[in-house]
């Protein structure tokens, strides 16, 4: 497999899987679905996020739009009715959250950013200092696309629970990849995105806790209990309940094998260059994501050079989330690290094979620095 | 085809046509378009509606997000910056026009509704006397989905530019059915369907001229310069490229053929039901549609039974398009409607026989009437 291409950006690269073409493509000529075939295809969702069948689920283009909807839902009947206009959000959120915030903002409100600690977790104790009486929402990604870091998700329940404010988790990189049982939770909202389940790209969606705030974003009829305008998707729509099934089903390889297969090009890495370092190691991380500094090398020209060999990290998840930037806010100081993701897809030979080309790459970039420095 | 269905209903259900659908299959595993190949495939898209270079285009999930972006546009940029907070939008409008300027007038403002005349079109001289110094937007569908009636657009453009308000065209029925020209007209933005295309059923998208007012309705990221959040959906994006050529080169047969079958359509009801009227016949239609009037028949009863028989009339064009309403907001009394469309696809053998089964059923349905009273 030498020059094979080895696809290490899981977290910011995606295809549809073949089981949701597949399954897409026996949709394209029908026109509506029976009852039943949608109830056992949302029970399939359901049990994706462990929601409960009271929750309401709202099927939607993107992740994107889903967090514009909650918060959306959360401005215009919480904060424009209730006076509570100021939102929360961590230093690690995506676009869609910190611009749709901001979108508030400008009606009305203000947004507070709440720091990470050196582990790349959010510090729940200088978050309790931003709260108000005004806040209405604290918006949190459930685990970091590029470090793997899990949130403390249950802290910040506890924390929302006693305080009386919406929690809204964004689970687009947590899905399938660590179990959640979003009914057990008292989290208020979850978002998630189709494409990061290997579903079409055109799919995600929304749970609400049963009498959340919720009102459509997209206007236009009474599609969806009048919570979405315009047609329901049924290709994407069972496109994604078939790649969730298989995401649903592949938990355990993700929690063993994938979690080996990590473990393993982080040591076959660390043994070649030993001066590499995984980052946020004693963290709680996505099994499938991994964070390595190379000292003496620029990211980028690493990078560049890797993409040329046939290996692909992560480049940046969404347009706010680079590895940079949630290292700096972390308080550390990296400027040779990249991001690894696996998928259940991955297998041992692609992970030797991509260790030992990065640090042939490494060994190479090292070199230059030394000799010129 | 003695019992064989056959669809009448192409203002209201649609399904993709094959050529999209190759189309989209073929670009399922595809990560990156080519600048050259995202080039040719929009060009499609500003020839479909005559719109020039300097427009600017956006590829939505559907014409229901299209709408919602124009109008929320206007709202954020125009009203609340420049206090004009009034937005007139025809009766004839859809769900998401109407839905949405509600929500605008929710957070401050206020919405008007212009009347049609007896033929169904908007009356220019009413809708004059709603204008005020504060009108940012006016907002009117090119054509009605179920009785085909084409709006006075060229005085609609002349009013709106003569009184420098923004005008904002609901293209969804009248593309691929009317020519029309984006660019040679004063239209600020329009908005289409591309389910109505026989595209994909997550596609649409609209087209504002340069330097009109447009944000983001989802937020997120820099993908299409900024304008939306989320996934860019190649295999959508190149489905609705597809149908959209074929929309295109078969303006013509739409034009001639499609508009012969519909007049053989009405001539044969009428010959068989000499008492059934044809509906704002004296208006400028789009081809393919009619809505005929068939008295001493319950429209309801007709639709029911003429389903049984395998025949689909239009039910109704989204949410609030309801011939009757349509009917009423015309000043005429008619219980008895129903609307018919048809397609490019349309053969003059399912026409007849169409007629034949539709007169069958409305003579059989008249006697009742007759006998009961």
């Amino acid at each position: 497999m030498d020059q094979r291409s080895i696809e290490l950006d899981q977290h910011t690269s995606y295809l549809p899987c073949q089981s949701a073409l597949e399954r897409m493509a026996s949709y394209f000529q029908t026109k509506r679905l029976s009852a039943a075939d949608l109830e056992a295809q949302y029970q399939i969702l359901y049990d994706l996020v462990g929601a409960s069948p009271t929750d309401t689920f709202v099927f939607t283009s993107s992740a994107a739009e889903a967090v514009s909807q909650v918060i959306w839902s959360v401005f215009a009947e919480v904060s424009r009715k209730e006076g509570k206009t100021q939102w929360i959000a961590s230093c690690l959120e995506d676009a869609p959250t910190l611009q749709m915030l901001k979108r508030c903002e400008e009606l009305g409100g203000a947004v507070k950013i709440a720091p990470v600690d050196q582990q790349g977790r959010l510090d729940i104790e200088k978050l309790q200092g931003l709260i108000t009486p005004r806040t209405a929402l604290i918006s949190v990604t459930m685990a970091h696309g590029l470090t793997g870091v899990i949130q403390p998700i249950e802290e910040l329940c506890r924390l929302t629970r006693e305080k009386g404010i919406l929690l809204h988790l964004d689970a687009s990189y947590a899905l399938g990849k660590t179990y959640f049982s979003f009914a057990d939770s008292s989290a208020d909202y979850l978002t998630f995105s189709g494409e990061r389940l290997h579903g079409p790209k055109a799919s995600g969606g929304l749970f609400a806790k049963k009498g959340r705030p919720l009102v459509p974003l997209i206007l236009g009829g009474s599609e969806q209990g009048g919570l979405r305008g315009g047609p329901f998707d049924i290709p994407s729509f069972m496109g994604l309940a078939a790649a969730a099934h298989l995401g649903v089903l592949s938990m355990n390889v993700m929690g063993l094998e994938v979690a080996r297969l990590r473990e393993l090009f982080e040591t076959e890495i660390v043994r070649r260059v030993p001066d590499a370092q995984v980052l946020f190691k004693d963290a709680l991380r996505l099994p499938n994501t991994t964070a390595i500094e190379f000292p003496k090398v620029h990211a980028d020209a690493l990078l560049y050079i890797l993409q040329g060999k046939g290996i692909s990290p992560n480049q940046s998840g969404g347009y706010c989330q680079h590895l940079h930037s949630v290292i700096a806010a972390a308080g550390l100081m990296h400027y040779g690290a990249l991001s690894f993701s696996l998928s259940r897809m991955t297998v041992q030979e692609e992970v030797i094979c991509a260790a030992e080309r990065i640090a042939e790459v490494v060994q190479q970039l090292q070199k230059v620095s030394e000799d010129l420095f």
